[in-house]
């Protein structure tokens, strides 16, 4: 990870001087309200890497996320540079100019601060917390689904020139730490002796050593890694997992986007599929008396389906109205080729969709045998059953990656998903 | 193409001023000595973009490489930029540091100038020269195979930290203007009606038109644009053709890096097959009284083997004693799981050889329907002969593009190869 210098400028903020610091930003000022002497705050940041403070006016209230020059759960001696404050604000101006109302609203950015004022999102809960609870998103499928596509069709050079690609690429080339982590969390750690790797134990202790002894299963996670490493298809979220999705029932915002560089497109889309495959993989252990799922965990696999469903209708869309980059140019696959372009089209729904696999399935793999871990499973809590539920994820994993290159449809992927949830 | 104000320091050099120039650089008066006013001059660029000025003393001679502000051939309605000086000099360190003696040396560099100084190589040709005339150059396959492996392997995250790698990857994204170039004249232009095509009419105009309609090829051509877009594999010299090569019998020397980038290392193989199967193919054309070029034709195709032989064998070499990189760690693939690193590096390999038979294809289509064509052909005065000769490049071009997924060796390569000069 990369030492830096701290700006001079820069000071971590408290409950107290957050408020010192809003004051005196004209767009807070302007939303908040007077008398700011009446504004209270609290810190709610659940995460890793920053503070996030919710500041509160009786008309108003606004987050103030700002990055900490470490990875906060673990102190100093991990730097992790504030830099990625500006990354993730680049990100959200670019994701809201290609996906409009699907993020939160930007009210302020202070580079030196590390910091970015935005839209309170009330009364949105993150996504996990809703899947673990079973509340149902009718939008959910439809909002992500166009997320996806407007954010990675019009960051790719399917929509932009190249030269424009390129510099933006070169950009976020420097969001180099976060990139090293997810190559070091997701698609190596897991599969050696790392030390912040953690699974249920000893319940999956042999299977974690077959897994590490599996060499098809790691080639085939490297040649995954390779393709993320190398791969610098459109401008990616970077971390699109369920903790990073604010909904209510009628609306949906993508928050954090903080590893945002340009990378297969398969990434967020698999990262988003990883997350709802575990998700539904956890709902038996999630059954109350009065309600045991079932129907829930079809939900979910549904809303897997159409997603995706809805993602390749709006990309396809796109592909027809808005193909203005360098890449399947109107002067070779104009109107007057059908054909062609349609073959193209195709083949490249193929390969993202080739990828999204098996993205999921080392996604799916890290979050049970590496060092960060997700509520679905967490909160779980009798440790055999939580094994259980984790095995199917392992299996599904491994499935999963094995089939990448023949699972064409996410049909399969649903018939593979059932299938290991029953096997148990 | 990019506008760019010129430095103030910049100046277009004549063979006077070159020579003013140089006696001011100390490095170059070591080399040329004494006395100054000795020195002569010649401009012997052919090339389309500098000016290329071979300076002589009594005792030496060496080489001054001057980057125009536009593109030579074309005068000053078609921009492009000097910073390609710069990013020829950086590549040019890079392949010395990592293939070191197969390229010429570096003696001066000045960015203002958009000038590098260089060694004079004598009594090289350009390889393109010495297989129009028949010349044999038995250290040529093993020289270029090594120079592809240890280029292509050192650049890339095999062998660098991810970090070096993305920070490297942004600063040759710099050279955007040259991408440009390669993805309009190699990928997109042959395939409508641009300006600048050409090719021998009107043997030819059916096919092109044929080629044009041909959804499935143009589907194809732009499946490797995207790949060449998108796919940050490695440091590549980006125009590896039979004219950036210089030989003697027993020396090897890759010239011209300007086109510089972060892509797939298919590219520069594939540009130099490209080129040895155009070679080929035209052979009987170049035959004379004396010699019908038979053995010749059969030279050309055995170096083409071995060239991709000795890259493969040094590549594999190289994955087994330098992978220091953050791609397939030796955490993960050690030497207490062979299988896992042999199974990942074939499947490396092949990604490299589909890449390759696709690129060629695209290469040596461009050549006879393009702007750009070659000596090879050209030289064959006869239109009627040079059409024919040109169809088979097609033919050949044709079939591998679409065979790419399913053509494993070079053996099936030149088996091809062998099939379309035979069927005329």
């Amino acid at each position: 990870m990369n030492n830096e210098t701290l700006p001079d400028r820069y000071a971590m903020l408290t409950t107290e001087s957050v408020i010192e610091y809003l004051r005196n930003i004209d767009a807070v000022v302007a939303i908040l309200g007077e008398p700011r002497a009446s504004w209270t705050t609290s810190e709610i940041g659940d995460g890793n890497l920053n503070f996030v403070f919710h500041v509160q006016s009786e008309q108003a209230s606004v987050i103030v996320k700002q990055a900490l020059p470490w990875l906060r759960a673990r102190g100093e001696n991990w730097p992790l540079p504030l830099s990625r404050a500006y990354f993730e604000y680049e990100a959200l101006v670019r994701e809201e100019q290609r996906a409009p109302g699907l993020t939160p609203g930007l009210i302020h950015f202070d580079g030196d601060m590390a910091l970015t004022v935005m839209e309170h999102l009330s009364p949105h809960i993150i996504l996990r917390k809703g899947l673990v609870q079973g509340i149902r998103y009718p939008t959910l499928a439809r909002d992500l689904g166009r997320f996806l596509a407007r954010t990675l069709f019009r960051g790719s050079d399917l929509s932009l020139d190249a030269s424009v690609k390129r510099a933006d690429m070169a950009l976020f080339a420097g969001n180099d730490a976060l990139c090293a982590v997810t190559e070091a969390r997701v698609f190596t750690e897991p599969y050696y002796d790392a030390e912040l790797n953690r699974w249920t134990s000893p319940q999956l202790d042999d299977l974690v050593a077959e897994i590490r002894a599996d060499s098809m299963h790691k080639a085939g996670i490297h040649a995954m890694k390779t393709i993320f490493m190398t791969k610098a298809q459109s401008l990616l979220h970077g971390d699109l997992h369920s903790g990073s999705v604010m909904v209510t029932e009628d609306d949906t915002r993508v928050i954090d986007p903080e590893f945002a560089f340009y990378g297969p497109m398969g990434f967020d889309i698999g990262a988003l599929l990883a997350n709802y495959l575990i998700a539904y993989l956890a709902q038996p252990d999630q059954a109350a008396q009065d309600n045991d799922r079932t129907d829930y965990a079809e939900w979910i696999l549904s809303t897997a389906f159409e997603t995706w469903t809805e993602f390749e209708e709006e990309f396809k869309y796109l592909w027809q109205t808005e193909r203005t980059g360098t890449l399947f140019p109107l002067e070779v696959f104009g109107n007057a080729d059908e054909v062609a372009t349609n073959r193209a089209r195709s083949d490249f729904l193929a390969d993202i969709f080739r990828d999204t696999v098996g993205f999921a399935a080392a996604k799916m793999m890290r979050r049970v045998i590496g060092a960060a871990h997700v509520e679905d499973l967490e909160s779980i809590t009798d440790s055999d059953r939580r094994a259980s539920r984790e095995k199917q994820v392992i299996a599904l994993s491994r499935e999963l990656l094995r089939r990448r290159a023949d699972i064409a449809t996410m049909e399969d992927v649903i018939a593979a998903a059932r299938k290991h949830q029953v096997a148990e």
